[in-house]
C-alpha cells in the first residue's frame, strides 16, 4: 500500500450490498514484514458457478495453472487471495504451499479442492510460506465476517485505494446483484502490480454460458486497459455465481434476461478495470482513447493500444502537451492499414488535424485547457473503414520512475 | 541540441578518414529559431551506388516515401539532411518543399532528380518552409568542404553528441574504407529524435548487393536496439558506395574480399547503433540482454526486445536493482515458447535463478556491484533450443520523462 492516494481516485467509494452466498474474511498471514491483512477467505455457497480469464503469460504462477486446471469443473465454495508473495517462479515448492492451502480449506469447508480458487500476489521468486499460509488460514477461518471493503483492501499491494464496483440487472422480474472487488496498478508488474479481479453475483448461472459471458466482457474491459504493456504472471479475474437469488438460471443468450444480465457484468467489468487505471503507478491522468475509422474492430484496438503503450504520448499528456505528431508516428508502428493523409486526430473534442495536414487556423486554447484537466480523451480517425475500439491508460510521470526504479530498494 | 552530455557519450571519437568521391557541407537554414548549421549537403561522386532501409510506419514523412521510389534505380548523387523539422504529416505542402530541394540541387549538380537522397528530421506537423530551404541550399552550395565531425554535428535534433563510426576491409588486395554517421536519441520520436544514419564507403558496390549486405547488417544492429519501442515516421538508414577505390568490384558473396566487406559494414552499422542507445533520452545505463535457447532466432529476438521495452525491467535497472522477477515477467509476455521451470537469468555473469527457481545462496553482492555500473549484461537461457539473440536498450530514468514530458512546452 502506498501512503500517497492517486490523484485520479473516486471521490467517494460506492457501497456494495450482500452477495447471498458470499461471506468475506480477512486475516493477518505476515507475508511480509508488516502489520496489516493481507490473506482474504471468501466463503461460497454450495451451488456456486465459476468462470475465469488468466493471464496470457508463459510464465504464470501456481496459482495461475492450479486454476486453469479447476475452472473446468466450473463449481467453487471459496476463494483465498494472499497479498504480500506472488509465489510466482518458485518451482515445486511454490505448488506445494499452493496444495498445502488447497488441503487445509477442502477440510475445513469439507469439499473437493478443485472447487476452491487461489491467487497469490506480492514479490517474485520467494516460494509462499506455507507456516504463514497454515497459520492465516487457521486465524481467517475463526474471523468474524467482514465486509466488501475490508476485502477489497486486503487483496491490495501498491494500490493506493480499495476498489469496488457494483451493479444490477432484471433477470426474470427479479433484481440480481453483481459485485466486484479488484487489485492492480497497472496490468503490470510480477512485484506487487498484479491485476487480481473478483466478480460475484447472486444470479443463476451456468458455468461455461458465465465464461462466454465473462470473456466477452473482458475483451471491451480489462483487455482494454493498460498502463505499462508490461503483464503479469499472475493476473486473474474470477467470476462467481453464488446463484442464491430466486431469478431463473441463465444458460444461454436466450434465456430472459441474459442480455441484462450480460450488459450489467460488462458494465461491472468496466468500472472495475477502469479503476485500475485511474491507480495506475504515478498516473495523473486518465487518458480515453477512442480509435474509428479502422480497417476492422481489431485493428482499431492495435492501433488504440500502440497510442495507449507509447511512451512518447504518454510522456506528452504528462506534459499536458496535445502533441498530435507522436499520435500519427504511434498510428504508424501499429502496422494496421492506415493512410497519413486521410487521418484525424483529435483531443477533447476538438479536431487538432485532418486528412494528413494541422487543421487551418487551428486554435490551439481549447486544446490546451482540456489537456489542464485530468481526463483527457484523444479521438483518431482512421478514415479506411468502420472498425472501432476504445482504450484506456493513464499519462507517464515522474512517479511511475520513483515507484519502479526504487520498489524493492 | 541539449545542454547535457549523456553519461554514456564516448570518451573520444574516432577520426574518420575522407572517403574518396564524398564531400561535406553545411549551412544554416534556420529551419528552427536557433543560430546553427541545420543543413547538410553531400555531393557524391558520379557513379555512387546507395542502397537504404527505412521506416516500418505506416504513416512515413514524404521524404521517406520519396526514397523509398528513389531507391530503385540505385544510384545517387547527393545527400541532403534538414534538422529541426521532420516535414512529417505535411500533405501536398511537404511534398512540394521535398521537390523544391530535388530541383534546386538536380539543377546545381546537373543530375538526375532521382539520384538525390533527402531526410527531415524535428518538429512533426509543420511544412518544411520552403523559402528557407531554398535559401540555405544556396548557402550550403558555396560552402566551403567541411570535415566529418561538422557534418555529424549538423544532423543532430535532441541528440547530447554527435556521432561517428569508421572501419575498413580488404577487397582485392586494396583497403577500402567505411565511415558513418548518425543521429537519433532513441528509435523514436516523431518530434527531433528519429534515427537518422549515413555510411559512405569508396568501394565499389553494387546496389543490389549493397542493399542485400545493408538489410543484413541492419538485422543484428540497427534492428536490435530500442529505447522506447516507439518507432519514428523518418527513420532512414542510406549507404552510398562512390567506386572511388582501385578494389575490384562487389556484386555478389562470389566476389573476392565480399565476406570481409560485409564484416565491416555489420561492424560499423553495430558501432553506430550502440552510439544511439548511448545517447538514449535520460539513458544512464547501457544494457545488453543476450538471450539464448530459444525456439528459434526469431523467437529469441521478439523475447530479447521483450525485455529490452518493458518499462518495469528499465526502470529496475535504473534503480540499479537486478529485479530478475521482472525479466521473467518479460520472458513470460512475449508469446514465445517459454517454459517457466527452465529459465536461467544472470547479471554481470553470475547467473541468480535457474530451473524456475533462484539459485540456492543466492549472494546478492556480485550482481550488486555490478548494477552499480554502467554497461549492463542480462543473460536470459530459455531452455529449449538452440535460438539466439542480442538487443541493446538504455534505462528508463527520470531523464527521459524530463526531455518527453516537457519538449514542446
Amino acid at each position: 500500500m502506498s501512503d500517497k492516494l492517486s490523484p485520479l481516485a473516486p471521490a467517494i467509494s460506492p457501497a456494495l450490498p450482500d452477495i447471498a452466498g458470499v461471506t468475506c474474511r480477512i486475516a493477518r498471514a505476515r507475508y511480509k514484514d508488516w502489520d496489516r491483512c493481507d490473506l482474504t477467505f471468501v466463503k461460497l455457497a454450495a451451488g456456486t458457478s465459476v468462470a475465469g480469464v488468466l493471464t496470457q503469460s508463459k510464465c504464470p504462477s501456481p496459482e495461475v495453472e492450479y486454476c486453469r486446471e479447476a475452472l473446468k469443473q466450473g463449481k467453487a465454495r471459496a476463494l483465498i487471495v494472499n497479498a504480500g508473495n506472488a509465489n510466482a517462479f518458485t518451482g515445486a515448492r511454490g505448488m506445494a504451499a499452493v496444495q498445502k492451502i488447497l488441503s487445509l480449506t477442502s477440510a475445513h469447508l469439507g469439499c473437493a479442492e478443485d472447487e476452491i480458487f487461489v491467487s497469490s500476489t506480492g514479490v517474485i521468486g520467494v516460494p509462499l510460506p506455507q507456516d504463514k499460509a497454515e497459520a492465516g488460514l487457521k486465524a481467517v477461518f475463526e474471523a468474524d465476517p467482514c465486509g466488501w471493503e475490508d476485502a477489497a483492501a486486503t487483496i491490495m499491494t501498491t494500490d493506493t485505494f480499495p476498489k469496488m464496483a457494483t451493479t444490477s440487472a432484471i433477470v426474470g422480474g427479479q433484481t440480481v446483484h453483481l459485485s466486484g472487488i479488484i487489485k492492480g496498478s497497472g496490468m503490470i508488474a510480477p512485484d506487487m502490480a498484479t491485476m487480481l479481479g473478483y466478480i460475484f453475483t447472486d444470479a443463476t448461472v451456468e458455468a461455461g454460458f458465465l465464461r462466454e459471458m465473462l470473456s466477452a466482457a473482458t475483451a471491451e474491459s480489462f483487455n482494454c486497459i493498460t498502463v505499462d504493456s508490461d503483464t503479469s504472471t499472475s493476473d486473474t479475474v474470477l467470476a462467481f455465481a453464488t446463484g442464491q437469488n430466486p431469478s431463473p438460471a441463465l444458460t444461454s443468450f436466450d434465456d430472459d434476461g441474459a442480455d441484462a444480465f450480460q450488459a450489467a457484468l460488462a458494465d461491472l467489468c468496466m468500472q472495475m478495470a477502469h479503476l485500475v487505471v485511474r491507480d495506475g503507478e504515478g498516473a495523473s491522468k486518465f487518458i480515453e482513447i477512442a480509435v474509428t475509422g479502422a480497417d476492422s474492430d481489431d485493428s482499431a484496438k492495435r492501433i488504440a493500444l500502440s497510442i495507449a503503450n507509447s511512451p512518447l504520448v504518454k510522456t506528452a499528456i504528462a506534459g499536458e502537451d496535445a502533441n498530435w505528431g507522436r499520435v500519427v508516428m504511434a498510428v504508424g508502428k501499429a502496422g494496421e492499414p492506415a493512410d497519413r493523409d486521410r487521418l484525424a486526430i483529435g483531443f477533447g473534442g476538438v479536431t487538432v488535424a485532418r486528412d494528413g495536414l494541422v487543421v487551418p487556423d487551428y486554435d490551439e486554447a481549447p486544446v490546451a485547457a482540456h489537456l489542464k484537466g485530468s481526463e483527457i480523451d484523444i479521438a483518431v480517425d482512421i478514415g479506411l473503414g468502420s472498425g472501432r475500439a476504445t482504450v484506456w491508460t493513464c499519462d507517464l510521470t515522474h512517479g511511475y520512475i520513483d515507484i519502479n526504479a526504487d520498489y524493492r530498494s
